[in-house]
């Protein structure tokens, strides 16, 4: 339950993503039970291929802590890393990592690669899946709202 | 010749890393013959695992084109990119990837795995060994700098 927890925070940052009207994925960075970094996706707005949730998290747990390793951090994130974000994670050490919903498309702890079961110095403990349908029917709606959106723009006057 | 002149650049960027005490890194991301972003690796100063030399200059990119759909840039590193620059580069589309020395530790252009020979959206043109001595001495140099500096530390008085 406590996992469950964490990704609840995750979910919240996710909804305030949408509400930016950014593609929903929410992250926070949890170390000795505080949160110490948040993060949504604001590529868009942003106009950033770098403004993924995990990045504005892991960056605001590093200037939280003072340091760049995070091997005593946890990792909370409603959709599964990209690659920039679990090398990210790599990086950073950090001790565990938690997705929600699987990214079939552009996953790297399992739904295309798995970064963390390769000859890296680092393998983080992981768990996927937590609160996946709650994370996933966001995505979901986001998606379905995004083309109705645009097949109502599409029709003719 | 034009690859050795942007990889140039990028070894001065290294060598300033290396004057502010970090692993000499340099990055420049050139669009349309011009450099629009200038990285180097900053992550003991910062103490922050994101500011590899390749994430300050394509955000700097990004940032001065005010997109992240870099596919008409070229970037060039005097070392192998690591999963999560490599990630970086496919997320933000860049079309080009020239790269010096090569990272058999934690290289993700081949070194360990090739990011760009796996099933994501995107494959950017790839070229390694780039005035790979130049920026392959640097990195020697600095390592054992280190270790001897770190034997005289260790010496009794």
């Amino acid at each position: 339950m406590e996992r469950e927890k964490y990704m609840e925070a995750a979910l919240k940052l996710a909804r305030r993503a949408q509400n930016e009207g950014e593609v929903p994925v929410g992250c926070v960075v949890v170390c000795a039970g505080e949160i110490v970094g948040r993060g949504w996706n604001r590529r868009e707005q942003k106009q950033n291929a770098l403004e993924h949730a995990e990045m504005m998290a892991l960056d605001e747990a590093c200037r939280t802590l003072g340091r760049w390793r995070l091997a005593d951090c946890r990792l909370f994130v409603t959709l599964e890393p990209c690659p920039m974000c679990a090398g990210a994670i790599l990086n950073a050490r950090v001790g565990e990592v938690c997705y929600g919903a699987s990214d079939p498309d552009y996953g790297a702890c399992g739904g295309v690669i798995n970064l963390f079961e390769e000859a890296f110095r680092h393998k983080p403990r992981l768990y996927g899946g937590i609160l996946a349908q709650q994370c996933a029917d966001l995505l979901t709606d986001f998606f379905r709202q995004l083309r109705e959106k645009e097949s109502a723009a599409d029709k003719p006057l």
